[in-house]
Parts: structure tokens; C-alpha cells; sequence
């Protein structure tokens, strides 16, 4: 049996910390950094980031629109992306949130999570809406190589409450369903296994007791976009420590284009979220 | 003021009919039709199904994932199949179903409904799991440029059904939810706007009063998936005749590879779904 990515991002976050550097080549950022919003800025960027994460991040989230807005070529880049993070043995989660039916799903699975494809990384996000069920091909090839996958539960945008937070039979909200859903995936196996949850930092508890997840969950929502560390402490004290991973993006990537600026901060991201978890 | 997408629509299926083909190089499809499953093979399956589709059909719907799965040679090849589509006329709707919040939305909107780019498109599906509003900057950019969005508001997926029924604040279904915000979208302007809905063909008939949509409807779930040309009538006999797209996928991709043979039953599936229509 091949080790769950949960239990394998769970040992490296207590080796390494629990932070994840968003690799955002957007055109803001890149223009902040004094270069032309075009294919080679964005590659500049984001391999600068890269860089800079290694040594201090535990994994890297490249957000797949600011590649795809280059089409074909910015894909390249984001092949050259995946390829040097990991072999710098940094996990490389691609924020695509993928979500469809049937063999769509598979063809996803086909492009994010098997060995021969150029755009294979450890782990994915996606999107519930058709089901948690629905991902089913991309939970398989997960849980078969070692892979993960990050499923949207409740996001930190206030444009998200109202489906996030609707009843499914009149019992539970839509983001427990998603929740529960995580849980049972990850009910037969290792204490964390392949299926996580994406849950934003700027927002109040789920009724969920996340101890129960067995997954990893992955937070997006901090330093620009408005939560703390401290927040991010308080709103995960009852999930196992090590099963947190916190995506700091733009608060890191506007000290650029300065490696050692953006190193600098990523580390102190990074300690000041250590130092917060339970 | 340009044209809405709505409108261009309404005027092309008025004159050319309901159908849109799904351009789908699935792993099945491509050995289906003898081939290897690789880039050639899903490229020679991919610009086949358009050429059978130019004369018959308004629209194709490319399936990203098929194209994804081979990194960023399938995105050259989706290229060259949105080039050659929009050459004969066929409005392209890529099936991407993507969704995200802030600049990343603004990077999808540069992606593929913005005109220097290699996969700008007529439309482009979106998830509505982060809310219908966090979906403003492809909306932004489908209404100033002529262009399109598809929302998913029902599918035809039993896994989906629970949170796409779940109730927002007591009142109303998640997938109610999403239509009234469409319309709300497509409100001030053109009688048939730029926002339009994915409802699948195998369900029951939305709580929602489909002619306040003001925007189009494309629906999957006809052929293999299940549904007949009649259930589509039924199902959408409160909404406007020409806001209808119909796509249809494997079962007219399972006649090849004879191209003669693709577009005869092209055809068909056109006149008996055009038939079928209020």
C-alpha cells in the first residue's frame, strides 16, 4: 500500500511547518514587480516564488487561471513550475478547482493526479457542487498513488454563505454535508488520508468537529485577504496540528521581486502560524 | 453596445437549430474510433467532430478535461479546435466549469473570454459553489465583449441533487437560488442577456419560472446520458424557444470515425430535438 498524502503532508508540516506559499503570477502582482504582465513575467515570478519557497514553505499552490490566461504557453510554464518544485521536494498543490461528472472527472484525474502527465502534482483542488460522489475518479487515483485532493467546503468570500450555508434535508448545512462527505472517504485507511477539505481562515467555526475529518485541510484566506495567524489557531483548535496547511499568496508575494524579502517574510509567516496552532 | 451573447444566440439557433456537439477525446472515445490514446488521437478526434458539426450544428462544446489531461500540448491542440471552430462560424462554448474568487476570477475572465488570447471563446462554463457574485469578473468581461457564461444551476448527476436542493434560508432551492441570480444578472438589458444556466435533461422541472431567466440554457444529459429530444421539450416548455442549446456528445461522437457518418446522426439529433421544442 502506498502511504496516504495525508500522512505523508502530516510529517513533513511537523518537519517543516504548516505554510504553503501561493504561487500567484497575476497581472497586479507582476506589475508590482516591475515586469510586463506577459508569459515570460509571469514565469519570472513564479519561479522566483518557488525559489524562495524552498527551505521554508512545506508546499507550493499555484493558482492555475493566472497560467491558463497565457493558454498553451503559460501551461508550459506551469509544467516548468510543478517539475522544479518538485524536484526540490516541495508539494506542489494545483489550485484548479476541477468539479464535473463522469469521465470528465476521469480526464482530471488523467491531467492532475497520474505519473505520465506533465501537469502531475501531489494534490488538487475541486469543486463540490455535482457531488462529493461525483469525484469519485479523482478520490481513486488519489488514494491509489499517494495523491490528494482539497475539496471546497466553506470559503472565506461572503458571495459564498448563502449556498455554503443552506440545509441539505433541513439538517445540516451545505458545508457539513461537504465535511461529512470528507470524513467517510477518509473512514477506511490511514489516521489521515487522501481527501482534505479547503476551509477559509476569515470565518467563524463549522459545526463539524474536524478531528473527525481524517483528512488534511488547507487555508486559504490569510494576510491580504484579511486573517491572522491567531485566527487561524483559534478556528482550528480541534483539528490534529498537523493536518493544517496555511496558503499565505499575495502578503509573501508583494515583497518581490526580492528573493530574500520574500524569504524573509515567508519564514515569519510561517513561525507566527506555527507558533499559533494549537 | 455590443450585441449580447444571448441575442447572437437566439439568432444563430433560430436559423441553424438547437444542437451544439460536445467535442469530447475521452480515453473511450478515442480507442472507440481506433486510435491510440494520445495527443494525435485526440487531436484527429477533436477537429473531425468539428468539421461534421460546421452546416449542422450552432455550437460546439469542447470538454476541457480531455484536453487538459494532456498538459500543455492538449491545450495547442483546444487552440487550434476554438481557431478552426470560430473560423467556420460555430460558436465555441468551452466546458471548463471554472470558479474561484477575486483575482483569480479576473484570471480566468483573461483566460477565455478576453480577445488576445489563444482559448478566447463565445462561452465558458462556471461553477456557482463560491456564489453566483464571486463570479463578477467573467461576468464584467462576457457582457462588454459579446460573449457568454454558462452558470450550473441543476444537473442531471444524482450526487449532486443534495446540495443543489438544499434550502437557502429556509426559502428556496440552492439551484432556485442560482437561476434568480442569473436573472437578476441579466436584468437590465438585452431581452436575452449574457449570463445563461446549465440545467441537465434528466430532471424534474426547476421551481423557477425559466422565460424571467433572460439569458440561455444549455443542456447536457440528452443522448447517452439518458434523456430523449421529448423529455427536453417537456422539460423546458416555459422557456423561450431559441434560448434552448442542446448538447449532445457521445452519442453522436460514437458513430466515428466516418465523418458522413457523425454528421447524419448530427442531424438527426437537430431535427428530432428542433421537433421536440414549444
Amino acid at each position: 500500500m502506498v502511504e496516504s498524502f495525508g500522512q505523508r503532508l502530516r510529517t513533513l508540516i511537523e518537519d517543516r511547518g504548516p505554510l504553503c506559499v501561493g504561487v500567484d503570477p497575476s497581472t497586479t502582482v507582476i506589475e508590482q514587480w516591475g515586469r510586463r504582465d506577459d508569459v515570460e513575467g509571469a514565469e519570472f515570478v513564479a519561479l522566483s516564488v518557488v525559489e524562495a519557497a524552498i527551505g521554508t514553505a512545506v508546499a507550493i499552490k499555484p493558482q492555475v487561471a493566472f497560467f491558463e490566461r497565457f493558454g498553451s504557453a503559460g501551461y508550459r510554464i506551469l509544467e516548468r513550475v510543478i517539475r522544479e518544485a518538485r524536484d526540490a521536494s516541495l508539494i506542489v498543490i494545483a489550485d484548479a478547482k476541477r468539479g464535473d461528472i463522469g469521465s470528465s472527472v476521469e480526464g482530471y484525474a488523467q491531467a492532475w493526479l497520474a505519473d505520465p502527465s506533465p501537469l502531475a502534482v501531489d494534490a488538487l483542488t475541486a469543486h463540490p457542487f455535482l457531488g462529493v460522489g461525483a469525484l469519485a475518479p479523482l478520490v481513486s487515483a488519489a488514494q491509489a498513488t499517494g495523491r490528494g485532493l482539497f475539496v471546497l467546503a466553506g470559503t472565506s468570500n461572503p458571495e459564498g454563505r448563502a449556498i455554503q450555508t443552506a440545509l441539505v434535508d433541513g439538517a445540516q448545512s451545505v458545508e457539513v454535508a461537504v465535511l461529512a462527505a470528507i470524513s467517510e472517504l477518509n473512514a477506511n485507511g490511514d489516521e489521515l488520508g487522501a481527501v482534505g477539505a479547503v476551509i477559509g481562515a476569515t470565518r467563524e467555526r463549522p459545526a463539524f468537529d474536524l478531528a473527525r475529518l481524517r483528512g488534511p485541510i488547507l487555508v486559504p484566506g490569510v494576510g491580504a485577504q484579511g486573517a491572522s495567524a491567531q485566527q487561524v489557531g483559534r478556528l482550528f483548535s480541534d483539528a490534529p496540528r498537523a493536518s493544517i496547511l496555511v496558503n499565505v499568496g499575495r502578503a509573501i508575494l508583494e515583497r518581490g521581486p526580492d528573493r530574500r524579502a520574500i524569504r524573509d517574510v515567508a519564514r515569519r509567516w510561517r513561525d507566527e502560524i506555527s507558533g499559533a496552532l494549537p
